[in-house]
């Protein structure tokens, strides 16, 4: 039988004790676990950075998989703790939007309000319930716990407020930049299903007073201007060759973007 | 049979080679073992810094967990390397202080002189032992071999210089600030049992030149001015709701910190 | 039977969601995979980085040890995707020139350029091979896979410029610094078999117009003088107790370096 993965992804950082001390309370309960780091340096409290970065993630996971989200500005307030059934996978987490892009990716789900102290680490601190609350539940799934031990069923979930890329007719678009990646690639939310017309007309996209004309099948171009070029995930980002076009064309997530096909 | 955890603290960052060679190491004589990092992050040359969130760390992680600590300036000088049992954990390092915190934690502890160079990787380099020393004696202790086989007892050890709060009568507690952490919490090191009518009686904090006179249950507030709060780790830490308190108040480890009754 | 072990080096960094979809899809191919990080924080698109920091690491794992690296300026354009057995290691990437050094190294090899689709994560997009051909083609190996159904042999690897020091005589050698430390410690490229009576005779190094005169068996010392000490990994570094050598001395990767017998 494979091991069961459990995932992190936290806003934690890497230098302090907060992470390991997870992983110590995750084997403690279920030796077999195969944990794997998503990332820890989502921005502190950015619940929308972690969303990104786990909708990116978590799918390419094997089925079963129990993600742990730790994005937790509200934590010993009365934000509720959640496992949630989506897609084949778990995710475990507060109950604050953190998990709502993977959600709409997943399709059908089914949540429960964590309150079977049974499954927590006690006494539970007001202050760290990833690893009071949040990897004991999630390491207990994992050792073969059936979520509706874990609490009741939940009906809504706290959604992130989406920012949906906007169409006017056929041949415009307006969205927003959602994430930098560490080469300094500028990630869109908007995607070539939105814009297909993009690769067979000309067009023309605007951010931050800079205009890319340029669409490019990859990031290896012997062009010193900025391109455009659909990313790994599917998002269309602007991109420079071997520059950080983040820093060198001051590009920030939140700058709006419109693209128009001439 | 669980498989044998062994956790690594060092002062050697992720970027270079140090870590993996550690972690090959191991693995080549230990193929079970289960390794998880505590931190790499500790600031160069910190034995405090490693001893503080060690500390933090290693009571989470199963009885039977070998922790690898390598924060070690006197590397290749005449700095003992040793094993430590306490608390039903094992403890592999330079004999330089970077357990005190979590043997004061640990209670009676038992102690050998790692001297036995059939357990090391030969030959030994005097600039890495972690790979050449502490990681084949963790890999070999994971894989069964006895403690007395590794060297003699050692009736010593190097104790970091403690710094424990100072009371004055049952209204006043002195302290300095140990640690500030990713969100920038300033952590004390002084606990809810040195100061018990905290919480109860009016009183007022003073540290870097700021007074704080609120105690709130966790970090989710909905003020702006700096508050105290318990920590997951016991001790007293002064935060800032959703800012970074070290930075904005510029309070810095080694600061003293004032409490008094009011 | 031990459980296959697959390490990463890669210019990704930590904090976005390319390092974890990797080993998601690891983990769905080969379950039983003991995934390593040897480093994410390759400067981007450093080949050179890469190619020193996977030479110092890969050797001290395991033999079969499937070492995937992946700094990667050309991905999506003609570079070819390779696997190569050496040194009783596999090893897969871009054929760009990152693994000279380790190669180098191991002696005799044998190289295959990856075209069996059948191994790859699909569809393949242009710009994220890790995830798509190297991640799935390492995961394969690790779950058996004979590295002859890959793809077909390969005469000729694409070799980074290697720059060897340059001896004149038996009293001078000339050379570069190749790499700087988390310790601030300065890696030159010349060994002490290039210079053999260092540590015998008196000697100038000259670097970046510091002269250095005293060789040291390590990195403890009481002096603040700069001084040479033989790394880890064999080559000579300049060096500074308890300092940080390269912001303090103002010497970068590429500098030339100087030595000369007295």
């Amino acid at each position: 039988m494979p091991r069961p993965v459990i995932t992190l992804l936290t806003d934690f950082g890497t230098r302090d004790h907060y992470v390991a001390a997870m992983k110590g309370v995750i084997l403690g309960i279920c030796p077999e676990a195969q944990i794997v780091d998503i990332s820890h340096e989502i921005a502190s409290y950015s619940i929308a950075e972690g969303a990104y970065t786990l909708s990116q993630a978590w799918r390419h996971f094997p089925a079963g998989t129990i993600h742990i989200g730790v994005v937790d500005p509200g934590v010993g307030s009365k934000r509720r703790p959640v496992v949630i059934e989506a897609g084949g996978h778990l995710f475990v987490g507060p109950d604050n939007g953190l998990f709502t892009f993977a959600l709409a990716a997943a399709g059908k789900w089914r949540a429960r309000h964590l309150r079977n102290v049974r499954y927590f680490h006690r006494p539970v601190s007001r202050t760290f319930h990833g690893r009071d609350i949040f990897a004991p539940v999630a390491a207990h799934l994992a050792a073969g716990v059936d979520p509706q031990e874990l609490g009741s069923l939940v009906r809504t979930l706290t959604k992130f407020p989406s920012a949906l890329p906007q169409k006017s007719g056929k041949s415009r678009c307006s969205g927003t930049v959602i994430s930098i990646d560490k080469f300094g690639n500028v990630v869109t939310n908007i995607t070539l299903s939105d814009v297909p017309w993009i690769g067979k007309s000309p067009f023309e996209l605007r951010v931050a007073g800079h205009i890319v004309r340029d669409f490019r099948p990859h990031y290896s171009a012997k062009t010193t201007a900025p391109f455009l070029v659909q990313g790994s995930g599917g998002w269309l980002e602007i991109s420079l060759a071997k520059g950080h076009a983040s820093n060198q064309l001051r590009i920030h997530p939140g700058d709006p973007v419109e693209i128009q096909k001439n």
